[in-house]
C-alpha cells in the first residue's frame, strides 16, 4: 500500500556536529527545525572537556537555536575523568564521546591509548554513563573500521555494563558485530545509506562527499542499508552532519565531513519508502534511541508528504561565497518533503 | 656499496600527457630536459583519431619541445580503423591507445564495446601495432582494473601476436597477470610506487593526488615496487603525467591527473636507491622499453646526483593563480636531483 504522508513522532539525530559561533548561528535551524533533540559532538576546538565548558558550549547553542523545540543532548569529550567529575557532569550529558587521536576533524586531543582509558571506562559503567566511540584505528583507510572493532569485542567484554555506541558505522564487519554483545549500539548516517566509494571517487571527485569514516563498498552499504530499513533494534539515526565552508572542502587539502540535516529527513523518507519500509522509520528515527538512552524527548510531530523539491546548493542560498556551506544531495530532486511540524 | 651519482642512458616515459594549446608549451619543457622521449597520449577534445590530427598534433608538441633532444612517440585514440588507414599511420605512431569510454579525462569517445573493436584489434596484430589500454571496467572504483584483468585475458589468447600493454597497473592482480601471457606488458607510475589510497583520503583529501585508476591497498603498492624494483622484464616507466589546473582539481568535482614529469626522475631514483636497487633502475627506464617496443631512442645522457632539493609548489613557480598547476611531491625534500644532462 502506498502512501502519501507519514508523520513521524520526535525524529532524533543521535550524532550531530553543530560548530560554534557564526557557523553554529547558521546551521543551528535546519536541525531544530526537523528533529526534536540531537547529540551534540564535543569536538570543538579546544575540545569540550570539562562541565564548565560543557555548560558553557550548551548556553550557545540554546542562543542559536532560540525558541525552536528542541533539545541539545550534550556529550563530553573523552578524556580521564575523576568520579567526582563524572558524577558532577551525569544530569548534564548524555554520554561521553572517544576520538582515537588524529582520526577525523579537530581530534587531535584525542585518546592514545585505550588501555591508559580503561580506569574511566570503569567509572563510567559504574555510573551508567554511555561511551559514544568513533572507532577507526590509524591504519590503511579503508581496513581502519574493521580493525576497531576487535577494540570494541575487548571493551564489550572487558566493561559489560557499558553501553558503548559505534558511532557512524561504515563496513559489514560492524554490523555483523553489533549482534555479539548486548551492550554494543550503533548510530547509521543518511549518506553512508547513500553512497559508497564510487561516489565520493569513481568519477570525478567529489570533495562534498569526502567524510570520515570514508564511504565503503557496495556490500557495505548494502549491510547498513539493511540493518537501517529493518530498523535493527541496536541501530539509531545520527546523521553526524558537519559543516565546512566551501574554503575548507574545495581545497589542496579538504575537511572530511557532509552537511546533511536539512535533507536528512526527507532523504531517508524517500529511501525507506523506496525500499517499502515506512513502517521501520519510526523506530530508526527515533524509537530504538529512546529505548537504547532511556530517553523520553519532547513532543514534536513532523510530517513529511510525497511532493517533490529540490535541495538548495548552498545553506543560506549563499553561492558565490568561500564560506558558502554545500549541502548534500545539493541541486537533486527529492520525492518527499517536510511540510508540517507540530 | 653506495654510490653518489648514476647516469641514465636514455630515460623514456612510456606514458605521458602533454595536452594542447598553453598547457602544452607550459609543461613540455619538464619532460623534454629529463627524458630522451615519451608516449604521448592521444585524449585531446577531440580526440587524436586520424592521421592528420596525429600529424598536426605532433607538430604541436615538437614546436613546443623545441630545440631539446627528445621524441614525442606518438598515439592513435583507438577507434575502428581501416587497413589502410592502419597502415598509412604505422610508420607514425608507435601504438593505438584504447580508452574504455568514460573511464578517465577526456574518454567519453573511448570504445563501448570490445567485441566490436576485435576486427581492429586483428588488424593491429597483423601490422604488428601494438595496443595501449587504459584498462578500467566502470564497476567499483576499486574493483575495476582487477575485473579488466579477464577482459586482458581474453584479448591476449584471441590475439597471441597483439602486442598488448597495460597501462598505469595499480595493482597486485595486474602484476600477477603480467606472467600468464608472452604478448602481456605494463607501464608503472612513480606515483603509484609512493602513494596509496591512504594518501589520497587517509587524512585530508587530497585533489592533487587523485588519479584515474586511483592508487589502491598497501599490498597493491607492494606488487608494482617489487615488479618496478627488480625490472621486471615486461615492465616498463611510464609517469601518465597529468598537468590539471588549480581551478579543476582544487574545486566541487575534482579532475583525475598527477603531474610528475618535473621530478618523476628524481623519486625514481631515491626509491631504487633506498631499496638498494640502483642496478635495476637503467632497465625500468629505458632499457625494457626499448626492447619491448623495439625502439632505438635518441644518445641522451641524464646524470643524478645525490644531492637535496626542494621540489617546486607550482609549475613556473606561478602560486596565486587558479591556473597554476601543483606538482606532486610539492615542497617535498628530494635526496636526489638531476645535474647534468648530455
Amino acid at each position: 500500500m502506498s502512501t502519501d504522508s507519514i508523520t513521524l513522532n520526535a525524529p532524533l539525530d543521535m550524532h550531530l556536529h553543530l560548530r560554534q559561533g557564526k557557523m553554529l548561528e547558521r546551521v543551528a535551524a535546519a536541525s531544530a527545525a526537523h528533529f526534536a533533540g540531537a547529540v551534540i559532538m564535543p569536538n570543538l576546538v579546544p575540545p569540550v572537556d570539562s562541565l564548565d565548558a560543557l555548560l558553557r558550549y550548551k548556553d550557545e547553542v540554546l542562543a542559536a537555536i532560540g525558541a525552536s523545540t528542541f533539545i541539545p543532548y550534550m556529550t563530553l569529550f573523552f578524556r580521564d575523568y575523576s568520579e567526582a567529575e563524572l558524577q558532577a557532569a551525569k544530569p548534564h550529558i548524555i554520554g561521553i564521546k572517544l576520538y582515537p587521536a588524529g582520526v577525523t576533524t579537530n581530534s587531535e586531543a584525542g585518546t592514545r591509548s585505550i588501555d591508559d582509558a580503561k580506569p574511566t571506562f570503569a567509572r563510567m559503567e559504574a555510573l551508567g554513563i554511555p561511551l559514544l566511540v568513533h572507532g577507526e584505528t590509524s591504519g590503511f583507510v579503508l581496513d581502519r573500521e574493521r580493525e576497531f572493532v576487535g577494540i570494541y569485542d575487548e571493551l564489550a567484554r572487558e566493561f559489560p555494563k557499558l553501553k558503548i555506541i559505534m558511532e557512524h558505522i561504515t563496513t559489514a564487519d560492524a554490523v555483523a558485530f553489533l549482534d555479539t554483545h548486548p551492550n554494543v549500539f550503533a548510530t547509521i548516517t543518511v549518506h553512508h545509506l547513500l553512497i559508497t566509494l564510487d561516489d565520493v571517487a569513481g568519477g570525478l571527485l567529489q570533495p562534498h562527499l569526502f567524510c570520515k569514516p570514508i564511504a565503503k563498498r557496495p556490500e557495505d552499504r548494502r549491510a547498513l542499508l539493511d540493518a537501517a530499513l529493518n530498523a535493527h533494534p541496536k541501530v539509531m539515526f545520527g546523521s553526524d552532519s558537519a559543516p565546512h565552508p566551501r574554503h575548507a572542502k574545495e581545497a589542496c587539502g579538504c575537511a572530511a565531513g557532509v552537511f546533511s540535516a536539512p535533507m536528512a529527513l526527507a532523504c531517508l523518507t524517500e529511501l525507506f519508502d523506496y525500499y517499502d519500509a515506512l513502517d521501520n522509520l519510526q523506530a530508526f528515527i527515533s524509537g530504538n534511541a529512546q529505548r537504547i538512552y532511556k530517553l523520553t524527548p519532547v513532543a514534536k510531530h513532523v510530517t513529511l508528504n510525497r511532493q517533490p523539491w529540490t535541495v538548495p546548493t548552498y545553506l543560506d542560498e549563499v553561492t558565490d561565497s568561500i564560506d558558502a556551506v554545500r549541502l548534500f544531495k545539493a541541486a537533486d530532486v527529492l520525492s518527499w518533503q517536510v511540510s508540517s511540524l507540530h
